[in-house]
């Protein structure tokens, strides 16, 4: 399929611009207006109308924490946490704890909730939290659990609980189109995990911290909110990634400010938002990466003063075309009304078979017409590719498709694991130094395992 | 879980009685004004607004025959001319022929269609017409595809045809929940089935007719419409089934009538209406069934009076919460605004491992949170078991559950096959008689193969 062009973007846009007088004004139609004066009009309203919060107030701390000593506890695993991190922030708003059964059924079937007006907003991955035949007997009858971290130190309340089973087979199947084993995130989290989901409200009494120098990176949907406000955004555009950025990406992000610009938008600002959740392991780590990026807005990659970057909490789950919808919700939220979409979102190769899990095309299809999406407008990513004959990183042209070559992440990671240089103009030099570090620094790694990239 | 008590049901259901006044008259609100003065305005509207009919005008018939004959043909599977009948008459209103990609895709999905007004409605089984690679090549540049019998004989042109990838695991784990080897219809029409799925609009210049003495009973949608009009109904509640009718069947439909009375109803209609395609081989056949349902009508286990007997021309895909917003979205087309759910509704036995495919209360529920089915009033069937204490079949009452004798699909089928009588009261002796004689049919059935009832 040929690269999407602006032109189809044009038809789906809303636009302030004179160009397409007959086109209604942005957020005029597609959003009700803001539930708080604090949040400005031309901020997309969060799923549900109110961005929820999930953090105990500082006055009732003592007593949440009194109480909680009577319940059973849970322990959470590391991305128990991190789910309970998306949650404490909005990122799955309107969603105000563990999913119940009737929520976890829904994701399922519909990748979308019903609230009680009717209206549907998205939620396609199922979040949730799994107990163990013996952890249910422990919970017993009581209606509230206490939720601790490795530690045993108190993290949150779930009251109101529910628990029913977790049909793994059925999860996965309904999440990936697959049950092939091998899927990084089913093997990390489900598998293993217990034969019962509990869902409830949640109560977080310790924000989540990872105190790996990076947490002053992770901002709430509630802080993005108020860091575009403070730069007088009239649009906010989202980059999802969890790679190194190159040059092609960084092209793409400066074109679609341009295209912005061009619309009639005054001010678009762009949140480059890596994931930071887990990933599987031959993805380049989170610090690696943050500092990957860091390098690129040093060397002028990207403009400052138009970027807010950003670490989004949610662990991956490499489910395609279901799980874009997640990564598109949870911006919204965040305050992001454009998303960039690009050629297979959180795809990987079958874990068996010889083929990519996911159609290339699929994710941004299933976008468009997600439940729950309709007020998101969607970027289709523009295929970007190494130019040989301006050695540099350029929109593909399929009428000189000769001039092009493509470097996967596959690729890159490969060349920089063995000191190879991409072609000139690929990644700024102090992002590359940054990456062939980072493999340099594998080589010694103290459980003496080296992480391989995944054949393409 | 209990069995769900009228109750609930009262709260979700609109009615014209007094008894509770804050609730909206039938459809005054759920539905619009029917777009035919032909169609009562209490009937409900079918999805989309409009039933669509995909019959070939008279008037034209010739001159699509001849223009068909220039085109590539591609020979029809018994399943596949289920579809054509399905899609012909309505029942998937407002779909107009085998799905294109983003139909396909978005009932994967989202089980439901966005329409152009934005609206949704339900779709839960993709219903696609599957091509090799040969066929593939046959129809190379051609934008539509002449659609024959076994005979070679015309059915129906496809045309604005749109070829597309057939991701077999990914069609069957978003289905059925699992990718198990030995889902009934997945043996029967995907595994075998080509690589890629062609959708377009169909045109359909043959009527699908079976010659096997029940074609009478095969009305469409339309037809229905007339017949619910005729009687005069102001309620039409469905019934599928795939199965014979026993008394706790019976006693179900007749409750429902009273119930549907008390609720201020002048004439509630039944829609007794068992599915007559595909079913699986252990199934009891739509001959022998019908057969049956005709004795209980007979025998005045059922009024005639206030119930009308119809194929349901769909095959049947086991596929339980996500099959049953199907078996109740075609009603919807066909005029009922009731539909009864019982437990595990399209369920059967894992294929693979020892337990139920599906948890037997997912079905209603999935059923009642489904987009595109907000207008349907879902009743769910209350348990009827055999009571010891009565000789007869009784809502189950959990209070004196040693009562209580359950007697399964596969009990019923064992007892009837080995000549064995159930209890007094199971089911009229007629109707029984046809189940026994049908087992002592296959004795000496002239493949030499006995369908074996599968364990429970």
């Amino acid at each position: 399929m040929a690269a999407i062009t602006w032109a189809s973007l044009h038809l789906k846009t809303p636009t302030p611009s004179l160009h397409f007088p007959n086109l209604p004004k942005p957020h005029s139609i597609l959003t009700r207006p803001a539930p708080r004066p604090r949040i400005r009009a031309s901020l997309i309203e969060p799923d549900g109308g109110t961005l929820v919060e999930l953090m105990v107030k500082e006055s009732e701390k003592l007593s949440k924490v009194k109480a909680a000593e009577q319940l059973p506890k849970i322990r959470l695993s590391a991305v128990d946490l991190q789910w309970v991190h998306v949650l404490s922030e909005g990122w799955a708003s309107p969603l105000r704890g563990f999913m119940r059964e009737s929520e976890f059924l829904q994701t399922l079937h519909f990748s979308s909730l019903r609230l009680h007006d009717g209206s549907r907003v998205n939620m396609s991955v199922p979040i949730v939290l799994a107990l163990d035949d013996l952890q249910k007997s422990r919970v017993g009858s009581s209606t509230a659990v206490a939720l601790v971290d490795d530690g045993g130190d108190l993290v949150a309340i779930l009251s109101d609980i529910e628990i029913y089973k977790h049909n793994k087979e059925e999860r996965i199947a309904r999440t990936w189109g697959t049950t092939a084993g091998g899927l990084p995130y089913a093997e990390k989290a489900i598998s293993g995990a217990g034969n019962w989901l509990i869902g409830g409200d949640l109560e977080v009494v310790k924000p989540i911290k990872y105190n790996d120098g990076l947490d002053r990176f992770r901002l709430s949907p509630s802080q993005l909110r108020h860091e575009f406000e403070r730069r007088d955004a009239d649009a906010v555009f989202a980059f999802q990634l969890r790679n190194p950025v190159h040059n092609g990406h960084a092209l793409l992000m400066t074109d679609t400010r341009r295209r912005l610009l061009d619309m009639g938008y005054k001010n678009p600002v762009l949140l480059l938002h890596p994931l930071g959740g887990y990933t599987k392991e031959d993805d380049v780590p989170l610090t690696w990466r943050m500092k990957q990026h860091e390098k690129v807005l040093e060397d002028g990659v990207l403009d400052p003063e138009t970027t807010v970057v950003s670490i989004f909490p949610s662990p991956m789950h490499y489910a395609g075309p279901t799980e874009v919808q997640w990564h598109a919700k949870a911006r919204i939220n965040a305050g992001a009304n454009f998303y960039i979409v690009g050629r297979d979102p959180a795809g990987m190769a079958h874990p068996i078979e010889k083929r990519d899990l996911y159609d290339a095309d699929h994710g941004k299809k299933v976008l468009s017409m997600a439940p729950g999406l309709e007020r998101l407008n969607i970027l289709p990513f523009k295929v970007a590719a190494y130019d040989k004959t301006q050695s540099k990183m350029a929109f593909f042209d399929p009428s000189r498709a000769q001039d092009f070559v493509f470097i996967s992440g596959t690729k890159m990671r490969s060349l920089a694991k063995n000191r190879e240089s991409p072609p000139d103009g690929f990644m700024c030099p102090g992002g590359w130094k940054v990456l062939v570090e980072y493999y340099e620094s594998l080589a010694p790694a103290s459980n003496g395992r080296v992480p391989q990239p995944l054949a393409a």
